[in-house]
């Protein structure tokens, strides 16, 4: 087999079958294939596209490219939950503890990833003393314990996708809908849980830019994740807003304490609940429905926050600034963004409250770039609220004072104010079983 | 300006400036843009294409990315010769020295470059002595002294074409008409010529398969060779047989020398006449129909032999070979090929005549393969031509026994026999002034 064959194959729209993908994945992965015919393949794999068969090769073939996660050691069923990333999203802090305080086992792997703010790991080193850095045997026992466990990947975990993805981030490769799902799943079918929900984001804070492309990327997924013998399902959710009030380490920490506390932001509730309730429901707990009054009834009762409250505790966390939130990191600078009109927000552009919260220092633009876990925003005035003039629009949390302009700047800017209030959009627009 | 960006541009079918084709090209050039970017947006370019402006942009930056050459030292008018590559085309040996011996001067810088048979250089090489390393003093001198010169390729032409091409034969991104256009002229407005005449080829065995494509690459290499002020010209010539008689370097020299005695194979004294007509004309020799016929007189009278054997002279070549021909290298096998079936030769296909012939050890596949001067293959029933059961098609020489069976299967399933004989082509099919 030889690779300028396959990259020219799909140059000229063939279809490539189980054993060029296969060859491919395995030999880039080894370093046999050099980066630049890969980096041809991937770019006429996004002109011209992969069929549904193609996709799932490919996928089958990123799974196995490294070690696949035994999750025998767990009792009990293991579900897990991936999204496809946005601005503010803290649904993990939340949607972990709560299905694991109705018994369902949620051993996560989460990676740091790059990003406007931290990813799930991130997050939960702001509480002091917090440990991601798990040995596969504290994790089972953490999960075991816990009900619940958060760790950095770690092992050899899908390392096709590791090598493909930094290769499409440099190569304007990103974006295409079959790399996309097969690098996804690729690595969650890898990861060892018995049932994956997925919360596919649609709008401006993620790359479904339409909620067709979202539809098309969540029905793949869901499809190939059935074909793998997984149980499978996907939300499909508004991320042309940031999800919740919060962006920023401790500030979504804060947040999601606040929804296990039974408050919080609405959208930010009714996201976890649904995303919970669809869990419980692939971890067989009952109907769809009797799912949703568990998720609902567990907020409410304190035992999602139990199981938080375990998880840090077993993490080796510092439980005191679980139980009280101004112990987490706090920035020196609180600045506030105000209004210089006066109308209804109707539009508050999540891309670009997240490059703010980057500004600020909450996320980092390269691998070895340090998080900030005190900066961040927080938003006063939400998607159909009114303002007036001077009306706090939200507050910066930011230890650099000579970022404040900056992300003023940008939070104005992305900060649409318009004299009638727009049409409401819920934050959950579909579910794919 | 980011190289990411200006891949995402091309990918979703953006035209590229001026500034950006520059600056892909310069920093490629000097190895701050790595292999894995480029091959990435060389491959948008092939599904995207490239527009007239952007190819002439991209031409100009490879022309512009090392030195171009002064011909000043030379006196008279320079004019050079292109060809696309085929099998069996030795018109540079023909046509170099005949408009030399009408007063144009022709210094011409030749690749070694990979293929089924050898370069210019290489076949010149086939002759004893013979130099093609020239520095720069010696090959002003060469060309002042004879009219004309070949010498391989040497100082920093056009290095940016050098590292593309590269990159492009190994990512599936040669076959693309911005990318042919821009290298080849980009290496032609480097070296220096007032005029070109290229011979752009079409059929089985070049890079062209329809004539519509040759007309277009031609058209395009035109209209910038005129646009960076060189006189400029292009045949579409027929390349759906091997040209003339022999393939192989040594036995090359040999018809081409039958031909500059005033004989040879005909469709190949047409095309070396024509060729040598159109660089006399942008010469300024005379009108088009004058230089015809000055071009032919001076095959017959054996004007262009006399200039031939200044050349070999010149770069230290052994003339008595030349004289006698039998004294060029001699291949220790000589193997006929025979017909085995009965009625017209109507199709030679280039490309598997060329693949027998470096089989038979008369090409390179890699840059550090040496060519055997004498192997190769002598057609003895070309197109058209009427065969038994029995006859000779072809002669194998070789001094790799071995190759024979291989290269004889080649030639049997490459000449196609009919009951009709084919309708007749001329070598010339178009040109384009």
């Amino acid at each position: 087999m030889h690779i300028t064959d396959i990259i020219i194959k799909k140059r000229d729209g063939g279809r490539l079958n189980k054993e060029e993908l296969e060859y491919v994945t395995r030999e880039y992965t080894a370093g046999n294939i050099p980066d630049y015919q890969v980096s041809a393949l991937l770019m006429a794999i996004c002109l011209k596209g992969m069929d549904e068969n193609e996709t799932e090769d490919l996928t089958f073939a990123i799974r196995d490219s490294g070690d696949i996660v035994d999750l025998s050691p767990i009792d009990g069923v293991k579900i897990d939950k991936h999204s496809t990333g946005g601005v503010g999203d803290k649904t993990t802090l939340i949607v972990a503890p709560l299905v694991a305080s109705l018994g369902i086992k949620v051993a996560k792997m989460s990676g740091r990833g790059l990003g406007h703010t931290g990813g799930t790991v991130d997050k939960l080193e702001s509480i002091k003393g917090f440990r991601t850095s798990l040995s596969k045997e504290e994790f089972f026992a953490a999960v075991n314990s816990a009900g619940l466990a958060v760790s950095g990947q770690s092992g050899n975990l899908a390392p096709a996708d590791k090598k493909l993805y930094a290769l499409r981030d440099v190569t304007g490769t990103v974006e295409n809908h079959s790399l996309i799902v097969s690098s996804i799943m690729g690595k969650k079918l890898a990861s060892g849980a018995d049932g994956i929900v997925l919360d596919v984001k649609v709008g401006s804070g993620s790359f479904n830019k339409t909620p067709k492309a979202a539809k098309r990327l969540a029905e793949a997924m869901v499809n190939i994740g059935k074909s793998a013998g997984k149980k499978t399902a996907a939300l499909l959710t508004d991320m042309d807003v940031p999800l919740g009030k919060a962006i920023g380490n401790a500030l979504e920490v804060k947040e999601a304490i606040e929804v296990l506390h039974g408050g919080g932001d609405s959208a930010l509730v009714t996201l976890c609940t649904e995303l919970a309730a669809v869990m419980l429901y692939l971890g067989e707990k009952g109907s769809l429905e009797q799912c949703r009054t568990m998720a609902k009834d567990a907020l409410t009762a304190g035992k999602a926050f139990d199981s938080f409250v375990a998880m840090v505790k077993a993490q080796g966390g510092d439980e005191s600034c679980i139980y009280d939130t101004r112990l987490l990191p706090a920035a020196s600078h609180i600045y506030p963004v105000k209004s210089t009109a006066e109308g209804y927000i109707v539009a508050s552009n999540a891309k670009e409250y997240g490059k703010a919260s980057l500004v600020l220092g909450a996320g980092r633009e390269r691998k070895e770039d340090t998080v900030d876990h005190a900066a961040g925003i927080i938003i006063e005035k939400h998607r159909g609220d009114k303002v007036k003039v001077g009306d706090v629009i939200a507050y910066l949390h930011t230890n650099r004072k000579e970022a404040i302009a900056e992300a003023a700047e940008l939070i104005l800017s992305a900060t649409e104010i318009g004299a009638e209030p727009p049409e409401s959009k819920p934050v959950i627009q579909g579910l794919i079983l």
